[in-house]
């Protein structure tokens, strides 16, 4: 697999990927012609955090999560033929933090809209990232007979439902949308419908996951892992973001300050993910640790050591957080406490 | 898988499927209270097909499949990572005859409206009809290693790249529609959308391939064989002639009329499809012939026998076609041709 690395690196190096690099995206806040994040993020200027003392982000979390469960729930019932739809249900109510809808409802929230407006975009969010961990559980990808604790959709349903399930899953998120959006205007709401679909295809998170699979064993460079990360990781996370600000009427410079805070928050993740890999044990991850290694898997530690992988993704969320400065604070608050439990999260 | 096969036939005695049945849908048309597809189709009255001596069909669907087959090359460019879109465009750009779009096509022109208008979601439906094609064909689901004549995606590269090719294409359906459609109200854009999600979904096309799955070596009756036919092939004809006729601005009147027909020509379409495989020979169908003998399967002539099968798929036919009687004659020409297309052929 080695031509083929080299070739993907090439590549990138080559030529821009369409979607904005997180370069070109930080250079919207910063001075321009910088090169890499992490000269981008090294000159980061410093940040006004809104005062959120009163913000009880547990709170607002497990409120959130459990109206995100109901309205899953609901959407997707249990009907004819029932092998289908319980296992559609099976992964999409294993529970979870449900981080994508609420990164989607809180977006709303900031500009001012709606959660009920939001709510069948939020739910759409975690329908796709639902359907992209059955697809990737499977045997003839990343193998893996268990998430979270329990079996892998394909270890109860088969490997046949489990490709079918995702599928369904994948179609209903638009029809969901599409159905149940309700007060926005059709523009916005196909909009939305575009910006998700974006995400959740080839230039996007299978894009990046093409990428991954196919970085296996090989060494790639950080123009690569980047386009990895940004793809798979924060496309989807990008797109919930901006598809609720899209929802809650934001104006064409809020959607963009919303789409830097998002791909940095999604770099963010991934970047402390590759330094939890290295620092945690298993028991305090929930999962194998130093999987990574074991793999011959290029990481942000790898190519730059913990200590500025640290520090990258300290500047990532500081910048990210700093996108919201022009929002009303109390309204920004969960997206800054999101941020933040992003970027300190321990496992 | 006995079990399961029985209570998936109670399931569809036991409750009415969401979508409307073959039987309600003849309804509209005919006297009420007709309780099968055969019963319904025994009293089909005569019927009026516009005079379309004029009309080319062959040349119709040659310059259409051209038209398609540009603007999908157009929609799904080589780029990168290159293995996924090349895989996506490998199973895409592989020929056929393009019914879907061609049904697309012609719905929004017997409406009074343009091609270019339809032509996104006349792409989206192929889009959408390869996707599945790709995934029927994995090793876990029908394990098929030719596609006409060629090896199948998996057997190109391999089953991951397959499956996320498969996802890839369904979500780019959609952003297609969504960011491609011009000149069309974008209310009319999203039920567009919302009806082919559907069509492709749990309720669609996934919901008809897990029924036919989980049917397989048990004895169905006609009911679960309907299930299947109007789910796994219908409900996409049905999709593809509805965007069509919402696209090209039907009236709702206009839009049942087409769904009529579509169910019709679909069910029609998988009735004769059981018959070639019992009359013809693997030479004349390009395809294993008997198959469905050797395979235990249910179909009409099992259920009906031969001559009383030929009897519905005609009947279908010239319901659907029935169907188009209030429609301008040259405008609907095409759908009248592909109606008939479906109900003669040979292979």
């Amino acid at each position: 697999m080695a031509a083929s690395g080299i070739r993907l690196t090439r590549s990138v190096r080559a030529k821009p990927c369409r979607s904005t690099s997180v370069k070109q995206v930080l250079a919207l806040a910063k001075p321009p012609r910088q090169q890499s994040v992490l000269r981008a993020v090294a000159t980061a200027q410093p940040i006004t955090v809104p005062d959120a003392t009163k913000f009880d982000f547990e709170q607002y979390m497990g409120s959130t999560a459990k109206k995100v469960n109901e309205a899953l729930g609901v959407a997707v019932p249990l009907e004819y033929p029932e092998v289908l739809t319980e296992s559609m249900r099976y992964s999409l109510l294993a529970g979870g933090k449900r981080v994508r809808p609420a990164l989607c409802l809180a977006a709303c929230q900031a500009v001012g809209g709606s959660a009920e407006a939001a709510m069948p975009a939020a739910c759409a969010m975690e329908i796709i990232h639902t359907m992209s961990l059955i697809h990737d559980d499977l045997p003839s990808m990343d193998n893996d007979d268990f998430r979270r604790g329990s079996p892998t959709n394909h270890k109860v349903y088969g490997e046949d439902m489990a490709i079918l399930s995702g599928d369904a899953l994948l179609a209903f998120a638009f029809e969901h949308i599409a159905v149940e959006t309700k007060g926005v205007a059709p523009e916005r709401v196909l909009r939305v419908i575009s910006e998700l679909a974006r995400a959740s295809g080839a230039r996007g998170l299978v894009g990046g996951q093409v990428v991954d699979i196919k970085s296996e064993n090989v060494e790639v460079g950080l123009d690569t892992l980047e386009y990895i990360h940004l793809h798979k990781t924060a496309a989807l996370l990008e797109a919930s973001v901006v598809c609720g600000a899209l929802v809650g009427g934001a104006t064409e410079e809020q959607i963009e300050r919303m789409r830097v805070y998002a791909r940095g928050i999604g770099l963010a993740f991934q970047v402390i993910d590759d330094i939890l890999d290295v620092t945690k044990t298993t028991e305090e991850l929930g999962k194998t640790a130093a999987k990574d290694l074991a793999s011959a898997k290029t990481t942000y530690p790898k190519l730059l050591g913990i200590e500025k992988s640290k520090q990258v993704a300290d500047d990532l969320i500081k910048n990210a957080i700093a996108q919201l400065d022009d929002f009303d604070p109390n309204a920004a608050a969960p997206l800054v406490h999101l941020a933040k439990f992003i970027g300190y999260r321990q496992n």
